[in-house]
């Protein structure tokens, strides 16, 4: 199999392409070669004897997408965009990278004759806006309340109709929030829910800005690069129009979060976590959903993290090297 | 009141153009000026002292959205569009037109300061796919199951971001099958729907080519006009994410078609009835809905007929001039 991946140099992106050069297998078959494009230059992952070809490119360039399907990849997996907040901000980068460039490469496979790969698309559960039930059906209504969820809905779309023509055999993934995500602080809103056990187990401080019964859906970075590989090989005949997923995840409280963190790391760790209410924030994340059914994708083989220990020991595992 | 109505060739564009000749009023204030505009030259509609602009162009073609909107319309009624059949066998067309003359039009309008026109647009109930429950509730997720469907959603998330982030005061429309269609007999499948009234009424024979207990959703010419005329002035600041609204309309059977034209025009015209089952039309009318519930769109004021028979008389009224 050859595989592309768009965005393979953000976090799950590598993620992906670690594990593929790790298993050299895809979809039930041996992997040929991986190609990693991003706007910066992707990583090289060590343990592939195949073909790595990486790039940085601007996937919203003319004549850039043709180019990379023109390979004609069996796989394509899309994680390149512009993310939420910059999305709300430049209202004309978040179109241009997150609906033009997907409606590029749609138009790109099209165009070849006898092509049709595997598409999976990374979709976000901010297709959906507020007001939620406590937990979601897979049948609510998206209604997004952000450019980038909008994006994200008519992307889909598109892939759903461009898969039921023929062009290409579509599936988008509506993904969680990742918890817990790997380096340094970032300034997202949902910045604390990693921050409050990454830093902690790392003996730093941490501020938590929201109460301790805020609730949330996560899923780990392993997690989600395990949503990409398992959609690269599911049996899509089944799916119809439903082409995008909510993806399974764990609704978890930050309680949850801190009393996982204590059994984990103990008491010394917990007590690193200082409490500075932000209303500002509290009132951001106040708007967001707190759990999703996710019955499709369960029945569809999709898995996620059972409870918070597991979250933390998939942290520990990969990204510090600790045994579990 | 300056107001652009693009599509104003199409059987309700000429509709909504005739009542705001005659009424020269719109959304509670004095109509100035209408601009009427189709790929065809639209008809110039009598009775208006104002002054009135008709042009034929293609709305897709470069520079056209930006010329239109440039003359600063305070109401835009955007009904131009490919037909489902079309878009279906079209893809190329039916995405220009459909989508991104869509595009053009709300990019054209934000790229002018101190501008935010009332933009009602002409979406279809299209935008579900079946499996549909019996009476479908305004909160049943749309999926597509057409190219024009897909278009017409993604049109109504543009419109909704585009509203959201204050370039455009956005309402979408999704309208009911019309019933009856004025004019010839068409090749559409739900052809029939119109002409087992329309022909008998005229003397003239129908053929029905699917059972009599086939039941569908329905509004006159009329009524979409008032749609859009009542879409014009209403109230938006309550509607949120909610712009996207299912018209009001009735749900009837073909059974029912006949007995308001027993009613209506007697037992003769009933008899130019010809029952032809036809499995392939049947099939295509078996995956339609068959009711919505429109508590919205109903809260809001829009309004369609509540029996047959009401139907049948605006069309008497409307298309051949005689008394109800």
């Amino acid at each position: 199999m050859n595989v592309l991946i768009l965005g393979a140099a953000g976090m799950i992106g590598r993620k992906i392409a670690q594990r593929l050069a790790a298993e050299s297998r895809i979809a039930g078959q041996s992997l040929e070669t991986l190609t990693l494009v991003d706007v910066v230059e992707p990583g090289r992952p060590e343990g592939f004897d195949g073909e790595i070809t990486t790039e940085a490119v601007d996937l919203s360039a003319p004549g850039v997408a043709e180019r990379l399907v023109g390979q004609r990849p069996d796989i394509i997996l899309h994680l390149a965009a512009i993310v939420s907040g910059e999305a709300e901000v430049d209202f004309d980068k978040g179109y241009r990278v997150n609906l033009d460039a997907m409606r590029a490469l749609l138009e790109a496979i099209r165009s070849l004759p006898d092509y049709c790969p595997r598409f999976v698309f990374a979709s976000s559960l901010a297709v959906f806006g507020p007001p939620f039930p406590a937990r979601i059906p897979d049948d609510f209504v998206p209604r997004p309340a952000t450019s980038y969820g909008t994006q994200k809905l008519m992307c889909e779309l598109l892939l759903t109709d461009y898969s039921r023509k023929g062009f290409v055999d579509g599936v988008s993934l509506r993904l969680p929030t990742i918890c817990i995500r790997p380096g340094a602080p970032n300034r997202a809103a949902s910045g604390f829910f990693s921050g409050i056990l990454r830093e902690p187990l790392a003996g730093l401080p941490a501020v938590l800005p929201v109460p301790d019964s805020t609730r949330h859906y996560f899923a780990s970075p392993r997690a989600a690069a395990n949503f990409f590989l398992h959609a690269a090989g599911i049996d899509t005949a089944s799916l119809g129009q439903r082409r995008a997923l909510i993806m399974p995840g764990l609704s978890a409280t930050v309680a949850d979060e801190i009393a996982a963190l204590d059994r984990v790391a103990g008491p010394e760790a917990v007590a690193l976590i200082r409490r500075e209410p932000d209303q500002l924030v509290a009132g951001i994340v106040a708007g967001w959903a707190e759990d999703y059914e996710a019955t499709h994708a369960r029945e569809l083989g999709f898995e996620a993290e059972a409870d918070m220990d597991a979250i933390i020991r998939v942290h520990l595992e990969d990204e510090t090297g600790a045994a579990s």
